[in-house]
């Protein structure tokens, strides 16, 4: 085969790069290739600086008062309204507020009772674990009334009937990379007269996301990946405005209360989107996240598909051509406009593999049972960091370095 | 009158105080006499450092292999754990995890599936609001099918029968400090066949806490009042052992799982308190908290409510002696032994009190509709901290500068 790349072309492409100006916006440790920024996000050097801030100025010298002060009871809705401006949203749509898990509890639980006469959610089956754990416990606690149906993915559609009340979807797959046509889907769900739900947390950051544009009706998103707002980052939730009226979620604490504050005995929701807060919000954490926001809204989002394009296509000939021979069988879809921003790669020796390049510092993971993910998060990867990770894929390959039994002990966070 | 105390008696109390050592752990503001600890507690040094580490080499250097090399998947069961160690518990019953309300969701729903033949939730009217919320939209969620019993204090017993699930209260109240019976209330609730809930935001850190003395069954509380773990800090919550087997909670997240990392579609319970955990926590969050965590831990118990009690009575007496004519009526019990670590004021003027006291450095607050609320932490407190804002309060009473239009503009947050 005649090779296609060289290292040269890499390092034109870098040159090339339009976005090549934000890797130094980024603490990036010394000697490692990050793949994993769909795991985890590096830290914004922004977020230093800020949190140092936040911890000594607004929490040591002021204390309660930051709250007014600082503005602190305001990040969920200032921070959400930045989000939106990523996600094709009104900012009065979007807000930050708990965990991935914890906003889909509220969002299914709305859906059901934005739909009353119909009992049903629909589901893929390999969407990831949490959406599919979170409906089971609302069905499980909803009793014998709710019904989860998942399916297979190409059977979605047919899933679909006037019982139906909330299709909840990813858009981009956490395994494989393959991406759901939203407007396509949230036409042919809506057509049946069902809710559609989108979880962006493999795309907000990394694949243009427009729900306005497409009608979605609700949406939930991580923080922690290509938003790049630290371990655990608080998530985002999204009620389109259409129903924002008739919005009810279970989880009514204090915060989404009218008036927190009047310390009224009875409930009564706020106006909007504040009814989706719940407990008090980690301030540290919505300061980190904050600061993965504002560089993420800095960057072209065309720019950022074109070159994240670019990065998977050019990953998968690399391993094609350079390490051809070694049995990996590419996971993700053949079509890059169907793909996320990852590659991914089934190997029976997935694990052992990964821990290899870990070990080299090539950092990817593992999804079970076979899975090798590579995620490609644009903002700072370089082209050459490419080659250099398929080089060490070779050589781990080459030298059989892979087998090693220290590399076959599964730790517990893969 | 004869005065009871001088300045120079505060100061003697302040160099035989064995918990003096406490004060220098945190980072306190110069000119202010912080009275709000029970609201929001201060930065304790500790703090500061361990933060920059988990940003600077946790996540900055790092990264994803940070989960298993810095230990953090099992930052909710470890700080859990020491946290069991302040409440009475043993550390297989507590783990951090999301907000304090999130956590009474969790631990309501599950109180109704552990006494399946009894529907009725009893609270006090007075309690928290987010108690209140949060069980107002768990009985809405689940239909006509769960009755929350609102009482007055003096009535709860009286609201118990058959039919009672759960009662569901506060053990220092928010704003009159105001202590329950622990022992006593558990024990005769129990009597009812209910289980005994106790939320212990306003005491774990500050009122010694036995929960497996009293035999109680579930509890939540809050990280960022007398535990100082940060804005918005992580809570925890407490399942007694004899419930851990049953125990089960609708917000059936990932990272409460039995194996969250096999990525099974299935949800299939952790094993003990971890299946009350949901989604990914904040890690920044949870670091903060157990350096507070870690701070209470070092002190005496015995110590903290000895040195609490002589704060709670000496306010009061100096409040008497040195601004009784000014229309103070105490919200709190008279009986110390009655009280939780802090002290109200009833006064038709007290929002504006507030806001002139803040403006000169001593910071309590103000609960709707009349009462100035004034927290004692042991841990960081001095005596002539007390002396100090007496003074102030007798000089903004005197002065009549609490008559101004600027304080008594509302600020979002009081």
């Amino acid at each position: 085969m005649t090779a296609q790349f060289t290292r040269a072309d890499l390092d034109r492409r870098d040159a090339a790069d339009p976005l090549r100006v934000f890797r130094d916006a980024f603490q990036l440790p010394e000697n490692v290739i990050y793949l994993d920024g769909n795991s985890l996000g590096p830290l914004p050097k922004a977020a230093q600086t800020r949190l140092q801030d936040v911890v000594e100025t607004e929490w040591g010298a002021d204390l309660i008062t930051s709250w007014n002060k600082h503005g602190w009871i305001d990040m969920p809705q200032r921070i959400g309204a930045k989000i939106a401006g990523l996600i094709g949203a009104a900012p009065h749509e979007v807000i930050a507020a708990d965990s991935t898990s914890i906003n889909l509890f509220k969002l299914l639980a709305a859906a059901l009772r934005l739909r009353p006469d119909r009992r049903v959610i629909v589901t893929e089956e390999t969407n990831f674990p949490t959406d599919l754990y979170i409906a089971q416990g609302l069905a499980r606690h909803l009793g014998g009334d709710v019904e989860l149906r998942m399916v297979a993915r190409d059977k979605i559609l047919d899933a679909l009937d006037v019982d139906t009340a909330v299709v909840s979807l990813t858009h981009v797959d956490y395994r494989t990379g393959a991406m759901h046509d939203m407007a396509d889907m949230t036409a042919q769900v809506q057509a049946e007269g069902a809710l559609m739900l989108w979880d962006l947390s493999h795309s907000a950051g990394a694949v243009p996301v427009d729900l306005n544009d497409c009608g979605a009706d609700l949406a939930v998103g991580c923080g922690y990946k290509y938003l790049n707002g630290g371990p655990g980052a608080p998530a985002y939730l999204f009620v389109a405005d259409k129903h924002l009226a008739a919005f009810e979620q279970p989880l009514s604490g204090w915060m989404g209360h009218a008036a927190p504050f009047a310390f009224d005995p009875d409930y009564r929701p706020a106006d909007g989107i504040a009814q989706a807060l719940c407990g008090t919000p980690s301030i540290l954490a919505l300061a980190a996240l904050e600061c993965g926001v504002d560089l993420a809204l800095k960057a072209d989002p065309a720019l950022i598909r074109r070159k994240s394009m670019h990065m998977g296509e050019l990953f998968v000939a690399l391993v094609e051509e350079r390490c051809g021979e070694h049995g990996f069988a590419l996971a993700s879809p053949e079509v890059p406009e169907h793909r996320g921003s990852q590659i991914c790669f089934r190997h029976p020796e997935g694990y052992a593999i990964m821990q290899a390049l870990i070990a080299r510092g090539v950092i990817g993971d593992f999804r079970a049972p076979d899975i090798l993910r590579f995620g490609f998060a644009p903002l700072y990867l370089c082209y050459t960091d490419l080659w250099g990770a398929v080089d060490v894929l070779r050589d781990v390959m080459e030298s059989g370095a892979w087998d090693d039994p220290a590399y076959r002990t599964k730790a517990t966070v893969t």
